[in-house]
Parts: structure tokens; sequence; C-alpha cells
């Protein structure tokens, strides 16, 4: 399923990704995330390879992520996304590609991973099965 | 767990919960969703007592929400609170509930639901676990 702009516009413009993954016995891990779009797919980088969530991923590819939006949509109640998935761990880019998600997270001028020689770390690639919440997007 | 008072403090300034519960096949379900702090518990209601989040609570208890603070913490993510809970079903109580939330998640004077004679619907108590995330209530 396509990801609509209006919800592409939504993430790119700072939302933040509420990610759930299942664990070993089935329950949700849920971690907020900073999200790229990437074409169809949605993209998270992590310096840490061995992260909870990246482990789920391995075992159980399945995710769900939401965003919140900023409008309010009758009878009341704020917009929002949830993206349903299957993701993939991608070796390396974890810097590059954080670098460039503080530019819209923190600021214009902040440079991110704040350290010298970071890790090659990981990206998590999210291909779109579904997406549903309150909003345009949920045509 | 107890929640501490800080996170308290979050979802009574109206931050909204994104709510998982698990389908039939393990898949989990996201909703957003207005959230009142009851004593140690987390409360949400619901005029539709067969929306499918309620539905899967019957089944599984577990759920998991989360929320969205609004200070950042170093190295540069917002704040939030991951709770883990098991939930229970109760009759009634929804359009009262609903009210007290519209105060809080849509303006003093808002009347809510806006409806006559809106059904008794049901009300979801989440029974706290554990309490996650990043902030000041993750000690």
């Amino acid at each position: 399923m396509r990801l609509h702009d209006s919800a592409k516009q939504i993430i790119r413009s700072g939302a933040l990704g509420h990610l759930v993954t299942s664990g070993p016995d089935g329950a949700p891990q849920v971690t907020c995330v900073w999200v790229a779009v990437d074409g169809a797919d949605l993209l998270t980088a992590h310096l840490n390879p061995r992260l909870r969530k990246l482990e789920n991923v391995r075992r159980n590819p399945r995710v769900a992520i939401s965003f919140e939006g900023t409008e309010i949509r009758p009878p009341g109640l704020r917009e929002y996304i949830v993206v349903h998935g299957q993701a993939t761990i991608e070796e390396g880019g974890a810097p590059e590609l954080l670098q460039e998600l503080a530019h819209v997270y923190l600021g214009p001028d902040v440079p991110f991973p704040p350290m010298d020689d970071p890790p090659p770390g990981v990206r998590m690639r999210i291909n779109v099965d579904s997406v549903g919440g309150i909003g345009p997007w949920a045509e």
C-alpha cells in the first residue's frame, strides 16, 4: 500500500514514530524513534545493532508505527497515522541517516551523533503493508 | 509498578495515548486514545463496546501505551513514556469519562460526546505492570 503524500509530509515534518515490535513471547515492545521517508519505505537508524527492537525484528519482521498529526478531526480526535509493515535490517549507514534526521528533529545546524568516529550501525527499512489511523491517508 | 507523578502530569496535560493491543494472530493493533489517570491505573472510554481494541483486550489483556512528553533529553530525543499493563473492560461510564477527558483534550467548555442520549459504552482500565521510555519516570 502506498503512503499518501499527506502522511509523508507529517513524518517529514518531524513527527516522532511510536515503533511497535514483538518480543520473543509476543509482547509488544514500544520505543519512540526518528523516521525518514525513503521512496515508498520508512527508515530508522541505530548505532547499536543489538538493541532489543532490532533483535525483535530479526525474529519477527512484522512492525507497527504510529505518528501524531496536528489537525483535530470531527468529532474531536487529533489526526494520527498508523503504518503496518515488514521490517528488514540493513548493515551500516546509521551515522549519515541520523545526521540527516537530526536536521529535522533537532534543528538545521545540529551535528549528530555527538561523537567522533561513530560505529556504522544499522538501518531498519519498513516496507509498508497498510496505512490507517484518522486522517486523509486512511481512505 | 507505580506511575511517577511526573508521568501522571504529562498524561493529565492532554498527551495522546498510543494504545497497542494484540489481534487474534498476535499482530499489534494501534489506535490513539484519550487517557485518564485514576489512582494507580489508566482509564479510557469507548461508546462502542465492540471496537476491535476492546475485543482484543477481552482475548488478551496485555497492552502497551505510549505518550510523548515535551522536554528534549540528551543526546537529543524527546522524552516519552511507555506503560505496559493488564487491561480489563468495565461496563458503562463512557459518556461521563469522555466529557471529563474532552475538557482536557478539546477545551474547558467543549460538550462531549456530541449527541443526545449517548450509550453507556465501556471503560478500559489499565493496571500498570511497568513504566519505561525516556524521562524521569524510567528510573
